[in-house]
């Protein structure tokens, strides 16, 4: 594309965003292209993001603006490998540990995971801050480590390279300061564009509603899904998405260190009925994708062979599966103020509490405390006795036990028997592909 | 207002703004002063602009921000002279050297003309270009020089310096390349609020519609208008505004040394009947709002009092006004196919074919040919004979001809007695204010 940095006017492909108009499949591969090698200024590529996110994308802008991004830069290759791929992304919520348990649940069955994850930013957490709690474990891998542990332990979970879709990177950051993220076209083409760059042959998406989600409202979680599902197929990839509740946190641990223990329980057979339940049917839907549709997953939690995938995969990047996790310098319990029903425990209350305590991060470079969370000890429809504690809150600095506790007034609820517990429904709640 | 820098998020204003709320007062503030202290980044205000352009602004807004444009630097005053001032602005179009003839025949009046003036960019040419053509003229005075020359001769035309309304100058220059220039609120905050830092006591504007025109709708063209009006009026300054058509070249000559030739020929009481009547009707206007409604401008046209004060004003900016102005090298004279009445003369073609040839700018920095431009032989009504010279293109180039022809192909017709013309109604189409 290098003859083609001329070809067209940045402000006319601007104007007809602006104006309501589509933008040709030349025009947007052109977009993209300069705007990687800065031809298109980030000012223009900021102004066009809000025309987009105000006036849309038809289907096929948003599969050429996917194609686009995924030209940006390298595509990853697994054709050497002698297994079928299958990856998963979350739209993010809170205490959405289950690619902890998911990735070597799903490995094995003999299907590889290639699972490229992030650090988390705001409310909800980061796939590789949880797993940094683990003493020795790391992130970073060259490509033949990568590749060498696909082979002989068939999960990876490691930072993504900076080579997948640089265009997305540079669009995301944009949109990050400009007030553009909530936008169904560039949230697809996002993340389609880092996904189908990874190479997977089968993906699962795990697209979140509720007031913890990205997305809180459920028809605008659906469009994104089938917007996202529809581009994976037409890219080649075998994709799926469950339309997944996050009215209330997922389990009953929010943080690092806490969701790393709660994934084990969960590989030993046991954890909580909601990480079990989503964990299996993401990895029915991955199984299926890859071709086996009749894998006994629930068997493979209990007789062992999950969790010995798991410390594998822990043990070839570096971690020591046995080792003791962080603990926090400081906890404060919360106890129910009278007896009856949990009514209400509201997901996107917790998922701040939490960052607060220090278990996430405000800007990009700032370090997470591994041990700062909240666990919860009872969930909504639970009963509960007067004195009993309801959750733990843990930090390594006592000063932030006030803010956290702020922001989670009126969060949740007890109330009597037969009172509506909101909960916003079940689990799961569609699927998608 | 520096201690105020954090008062609001930024990505919180842009989100407001995208989602059709309304800014407050102190928002718009403290977005324009972090703004021009580079605290907002220009990827913010590029997707900000863009969302007041698709979601529009308050008349409310609209004031906040013109005022926090005026508030981001220097103001003008004018409170030690002896004289009322008034002041008139174009949204610009093709052949409008009206700025020439009307600054030194109201001030022949004795109001002072303190007329702050632009270079020309795209196919509406800029007054100062035009004077440039004046041997020896220069635009830029010293502050005491321009004081002085208000004092003295009454009219300066001169070029405005960097110090009123930065946040503007910063603004447009942004919305120039993010396609965001055409939007009501960002045209009428940025005008006004250079308009009004200049210090005017009187202002009238000519608010143009039509091909030729920036806003080429009448409705739009009249809520411009109206806005303009309203925030002179609330900023005190006693403003007004035609509401003018621009579907046809104003005059005969369009260009830089020729538009100089005819603000002189209307100076000398003679000239063509528009640029007379809308010279005139400016006039008319300014004098009446700087507290003179009986004024006989006609007759200060016709008695050589505007003259004696143009060629003041020209000397005293170091330009002679009796020296042969600057004549091109090469001239091409489009001439009528056959007899009948020329029906059509359409403005924007006119335009961009003399900014083709020379006369006007691509880049900022662009020299101009101040010889190069278009005069026309015949307006639309007029009859013309087979043969007979409609137009002629003058250019130092001669390779610059054939473009400009290519683009007046069809913008201008010849047809039968008793047919339309396409002129687009008379040259005034109301009074606002």
């Amino acid at each position: 594309m290098s003859g083609a940095l001329e070809a067209f006017d940045t402000v006319d492909l601007i104007r007809a965003k602006r104006d309501g108009g589509e933008l040709t499949t030349a025009q947007v591969d052109w977009l993209i292209d300069a705007f990687t090698r800065g031809f298109v200024a980030d000012e223009q590529m900021s102004a066009l993001a809000m025309a987009i996110f105000l006036n849309g994308m038809s289907r096929r802008e948003i599969r050429d603006l996917t194609l686009a991004m995924i030209a940006s830069g390298e595509r990853m290759r697994f054709d050497a490998l002698e297994k079928p791929t299958a990856d998963k992304h979350s739209t993010g919520g809170v205490g959405d540990k289950i690619t902890l348990p998911l990735a070597p649940l799903v490995a094995s069955f003999g299907v590889a995971v290639p699972q490229l994850s992030g650090r988390g930013l705001g409310h909800t957490g980061g796939t590789l801050d949880k797993l940094e709690s683990i003493p020795g474990w790391r992130a970073d891998l060259s490509n033949d480590e990568f590749f060498a542990q696909l082979e002989s332990v068939g999960s990876v979970i490691c930072a993504a390279g900076s080579g997948l879709a640089p265009a997305d990177k540079k669009l995301y950051a944009l949109r990050d300061i400009t007030g553009t993220v909530e936008s169904i076209p560039l949230i697809a083409s996002s993340i389609m564009s880092k996904k189908i760059a990874e190479g997977t042959g089968a993906l699962v998406l795990d697209v979140k509603f509720g007031s913890g989600a990205f997305l809180k409202d459920q028809a605008r979680s659906r469009e994104l899904a089938e917007t996202m599902v529809q581009l994976g197929q037409d890219a080649g990839v075998a994709t799926a998405a469950l339309l997944t509740n996050m009215n209330v946190p997922l389990g009953l641990a929010i943080g690092n260190a806490n969701e790393v223990r709660e994934s084990v329980e969960v590989l030993a057979g046991g954890g909580p009925a909601d990480v079990v339940e989503l964990t299996v049917a993401l990895a029915r839907e991955m199984l299926a994708l890859a071709g086996q549709p009749e894998a006994d997953v629930e068997e493979a939690l209990r007789d062992g062979r999950a969790m010995d995938t798991w410390r594998a995969m822990i043990t070839a990047q570096g971690g020591d599966p046995d080792a003791a996790l962080p603990a926090p310098r400081e906890t404060h319990v919360v106890t129910a103020p009278r007896s009856g029903v949990l009514t209400k425990q509201e997901a996107l209350a917790f998922g701040v509490a939490a960052w607060r305590l220090g278990a996430g991060r405000a800007r990009k470079d700032d370090p997470v405390q591994h041990a700062a969370g909240i666990d919860l000890h009872a969930k909504p429809g639970d009963s509960v006795r007067e004195g009993d504690p309801l959750f733990t809150l843990s930090s390594d600095e006592p000063a932030r036990f006030a803010r956290a506790l702020e922001v989670l007034e009126g969060a949740w609820a007890i109330g009597d028997e037969g009172d509506a517990i909101e909960d916003g429904g079940p689990l799961i709640a569609d699927r998608i592909g």
